[in-house]
């Protein structure tokens, strides 16, 4: 078996978690905001169970490895400790997140509330990741990763296959992507090859896939800006990044001030509740950073909801 | 033509409105939860354009009457205020929308963002109210009914044509939608006549439709409660009424905290933003005061999204 995914293997995959998963919606909107003629298509990923489409990667990794009596344990406070947590708990796998004393009390609650026992401690995300290998190494529990590996990818590449089949054949041009540590990229990527052009897009402050592109190979790289929780990524995945150099057309960078523009713009113009590296893909389309060619039909993936209500309210005031 | 919209009525608005408006996705979810063995259908009206449905009826009305330079006005702080705004905007026509000085800041923004003319002034709504037919009267610019009347009627109509090129002919058993003053509801049963059972949900302390249908005429009610700014209507329309009374099979009152439980379930757990009244029909599944069969196919209209963040915030942070 090799570590790039194969459309059967994603297929394989999706056939496993699609009855845990949601099928989300596509939804077509105007593309006259954006300067274009054909309308543009929202991937409502964000709709997904636990607020991101780390669900399918994790549904995928629990159901298809094996997995002790001790269960599964992850070190995040953001997406993928909310979607380990969620698919542990409906498949009635103990799960044990471990998230830094410096996480909200908010996305603490949020995991807890998806039905996972949270350990809160030590003072930075390393040090919970130490605890959590400790953890691990005297339980038996397993890790998964958050981003490489080949179940991961295989689970994200299942967005690929989903997108596929509500296209009808009928595929966009350019798919916009956000990249944190690329599963979702290469998951898409493995399903679609060069058949679509995907772009990736990153924060300025964590671009990770394209200090590694620059570099031909994934090298360390500072995180930081307003998309840092889920994009923050210190180095792309290496699976992914084999997967994405051959095949990968564009990395686009942007500011963060085109993102939480297009935060407050899906929330006010679409309704849509995004939190920041959700909103990154649309940002690049919105702010021109991704300069769409006038009868261009594109596509875009909003990839996740966890935002604080609080947060984004303030956000959304001050526009 | 009669006053009763007919599926032809309805198809013509639907003409002339689809460029203008969203067709916004239909969403399969489990029906676990609510302890169906069929999936359950979330209409995702709550991201037409505006914030919900109204901008259907809002854009019908513009499009197919006669609009004098003077333009249009309405007065309302709420949904029916932000679709007038928006559809105005949209096709070039001036808008004059009057609110109360009451009304919160976020919902006058909210207008001025749909690009309207916003006049703060006076006590209370029938205040407002008063200043806009005055300045109806000495300009000429056309109110629209925010509810009854058949322009209106035949708009909100066009939710039911749209839904049923998404089933594909497939049609659920039933579909629970939210009411007010009757607009969206009568549209529906317009167009789906006695095909599929239709059951409206009112708040117990702002029931127009339930205390219609005991006394078999509309009467004027009392309304309170969470979902007043948007379900309070004080009585249901007669138009509404006439087509409601032979064709509905139910009508459902539930209590504010099941509502204000919807919306924080809708959020938690489906990442949706809902008003009060957009997450009623949501909740009369959920809090059981609708009893669906364990078999029974459901569709639920989430209609509106027009909520302030911060408040929901709270809310949720609540439960």
């Amino acid at each position: 078996m090799s570590s790039k995914p194969s459309q059967a293997d994603i297929s394989k995959a999706y056939d496993l978690i699609k009855p845990h998963i949601r099928k989300t919606p596509l939804f077509s909107v105007s593309g006259a905001p954006f300067g274009l003629k054909q309308p543009v298509d929202l991937k409502l990923e964000l709709l997904q169970k636990s607020g991101s489409f780390k669900a399918r990667g994790a549904f995928y990794n629990l159901l298809s490895r094996e997995v002790p009596s001790s269960g599964v344990a992850a070190a995040s406070g953001g997406n993928h400790g909310a979607a380990v947590a969620h698919a542990a708990h409906s498949l009635g796998i103990p799960a044990k997140i471990f998230v830094p004393e410096i996480s909200s009390p908010a996305k603490i609650n949020k995991i807890k509330h998806a039905g996972a026992q949270v350990v809160v401690k030590g003072d930075r995300y390393a040090d919970a990741l130490g605890l959590c290998e400790a953890y691990q190494a005297s339980s038996g529990a397993i890790g998964l990763h958050a981003y490489d590996g080949f179940h991961t990818i295989c689970g994200q590449g299942t967005l690929g296959q989903e997108l596929e089949e509500q296209w009808g054949g009928d595929l966009p041009d350019t798919l916009l992507v956000a990249v944190g540590g690329g599963g979702m990229i290469s998951g898409l990527a493995s399903w679609f090859g060069r058949r679509i052009k995907i772009v990736g897009v990153e924060p300025q402050k964590a671009c990770a896939l394209h200090q590694a592109m620059a570099a031909s190979r994934p090298v360390d790289v500072d995180v930081a800006g307003v998309a840092a929780d889920s994009l923050g990524a210190k180095r792309i995945g290496e699976t992914g990044f084999e997967i994405l150099q051959p095949v990968l057309d564009e990395v686009i960078t942007i500011p963060d001030d085109a993102i939480t523009k297009a935060q407050t713009t899906l929330w006010q113009d679409y309704h849509l509740a995004s939190e920041a590296g959700g909103a990154a893909a649309f940002a690049a389309l919105q702010s021109g950073a991704y300069k769409a060619k006038e009868n261009e039909k594109v596509a875009i993936i909003l990839c996740g909801s966890n935002v604080e209500l609080q947060k984004l309210a303030s956000l959304t005031e001050s526009h």
